[in-house]
């Protein structure tokens, strides 16, 4: 079982895992294999990985066997688990908890070759769709505090598979980079009465100069202080704080958000590695919080292609050197078209 | 001149060097050498840098020529500069100020093949001199509010240069992370009246499980909150916030804790790439802070090996996930004796 752990000077919470205790010899990086015999995540593995939790199949095919279109598991290797009860306790002068939680996989797609900017717009409001049923599932235990939905594309943003999948992990306590969104969305509504993603959307759209694109109801641009090159903002114009109860009528234009950005950051970058993330607001707050949150946060999407690399002086302040000043990342952005793989567009889409 | 802007939800400031303008095209890794020759940090290439703001030298040997032991120099690409006002300015809702700072780069040691493991307690006694006269003459200057003294070893650890070589930045603004640090430190002296960093040295001396040793000045622990595999932490053992500060008689305990660290580290994974970050109070703090900050916060050093990657889930949260318990990271290192490389030390020590 996992432990978390309070660092007792910065409250950061962080989970060890205690039970794979890994060895100074094992930090050798994972061989990537592009077989797809040996991919757990393509057809015909289905055995390789835990049930499904959730999925979307072809007609008359049975679960467990090829035939998905979006098939979501348990982790293998989870950093929290479902099973126990959440026990909090002092050790010394120390605070931890037992590592409740969930760790789910996304598999995004049956082809093992596709990556994010492959997909069509109704492929990816699939997996939306997938994401937005497994949040409504895990809300209903009371355990959990937070519920992050990311994706890591690539050895250097994280991933330890090729085959492109995204991941779930719900936290029983609210983690400190969302506590310090939502405090500092807060702090900004409390002196000026209004929402301080609401005001970005209409603030960019007036800049124009940072803006990559809009439809109907998402805005995309990369942010006025943006820590890394290429870094974009997905941002929804209907106000709302909890990503999992976005609107029907949102989702396909989501869909094409990312579609756009995706491939537009293949063509600027050439098939960079990056990761995203879904900012949401918790879901579990004391009540004192619960009815302001609705006004003052406003769920949103970070995508950042992984381009430099974090150094001492990022971990050591939290301040990041940024080269590539946003309006200019976001003027390459704009005047690519933006790709995915001809052949694959060919095949697939 | 670079531009410093400020997240205005979490507040974070970022460094955007809007004078290098780095496009799509130039993310490329730089090409490394371990050429001597091309090396601008080898004897016989001091043109090839800023010219020496501090340094020892052999006798009889000129500025800027072969000679010297210990090397500080202004950064060829620096982050910020010393030169012109500090203007803080607001565009819209956001807020900015030039990029007014320094950035300087500590040149260790001659030998270009030497790495923090292979250098002797007097070698490391030199370069905490180096740091600490840098940081006195710093101080002077009233725009700067903090000094980070880090170093990145290897091209994981955001090293661009294999010559063995350390960095100051200052910043006139207080880092996020360093503020945090100091509001956690406040709040439990608030609640205990005791600092939360004396309290973990006896706490850690008490359990023993995660010490990796100590001497008279100091002790190496694993923090119970590691949130990478075999991070350490050196902390000095007479209550003290400003690093620049340190007495003459902690000055070579802390070289020696250095070189055991580092050689320990080196034993068990095998030259591991790494970043030391010395943490410390803020040069220069509003009136009704300066007080109590002596009492509550307490410098120390974090030395963190490369070993596991930064995920999505990481720069979601704020969470990290380690996969190596730290009494079992501080178990391997206790158990290790330290190597420094065989070779050099015939030859150097």
């Amino acid at each position: 079982m996992s432990e978390l752990r309070k660092d007792p000077v910065t409250e950061r919470w962080v989970i060890i895992s205690t039970e794979r205790g890994q060895r100074p010899s094992e930090f050798a990086p994972l061989p990537r294999t592009d077989k797809v015999s040996l991919c757990p995540f393509c057809y015909g593995n289905e055995d390789r990985t835990p049930p499904e939790i959730y999925v979307v199949r072809e007609r008359n095919t049975a679960p467990n066997t090829p035939g998905w279109l979006v098939r979501v598991v348990s982790n293998k290797f989870p950093a929290l688990r479902v099973e126990g009860n959440l026990n909090r306790e002092g050790v010394g002068m120390f605070d931890k908890m037992n590592g409740i939680g969930a760790h789910e996989v996304f598999i995004e797609h049956p082809d093992h070759r596709k990556r994010g900017w492959d997909y069509t717009a109704p492929e990816i409001h699939r997996i939306i769709e997938a994401y937005i049923a497994r949040s409504l599932d895990l809300k209903r235990d009371t355990r959990l505090r937070y519920l992050l939905i990311f994706k890591n594309d690539g050895e250097q943003a994280g991933a330890s598979l090729s085959h492109s999948h995204s991941q779930l992990i719900a936290t029983p306590v609210i983690p400190k980079r969302a506590r310090e969104e939502m405090e500092g969305a807060r702090r900004y509504f409390e002196y000026k009465e209004r929402c301080v993603f609401c005001d970005q959307i209409r603030e960019e759209q007036r800049f124009a100069e940072r803006m990559i694109f809009e439809n109907e109801h998402f805005v995309a641009f990369c942010p006025f202080a943006s820590r890394f090159p290429f870094e974009i903002c997905l941002l929804p114009k209907i106000h709302r704080a909890d990503f999992s109860l976005v609107d029907g009528v949102e989702r396909m234009p989501l869909a094409e958000a990312f579609r756009t950005t995706l491939r537009k950051l293949n063509e600027a970058l050439s098939g960079p590695q990056y990761n995203w993330i879904i900012h949401t607001a918790p879901t579990r707050l004391l009540e004192r919080d619960a009815n302001q949150l609705g006004e003052d946060y406003h769920w949103h999407v970070e995508i950042i292609p992984r381009l430099t690399r974090i150094a001492g002086f990022e971990w050591g302040t939290g301040f990041y050197i940024n080269p590539t000043p946003p309006e200019d990342a976001a003027r390459y952005l704009r005047e690519v078209q933006g790709t995915g793989s001809p052949e694959l567009d060919e095949r697939g889409a």
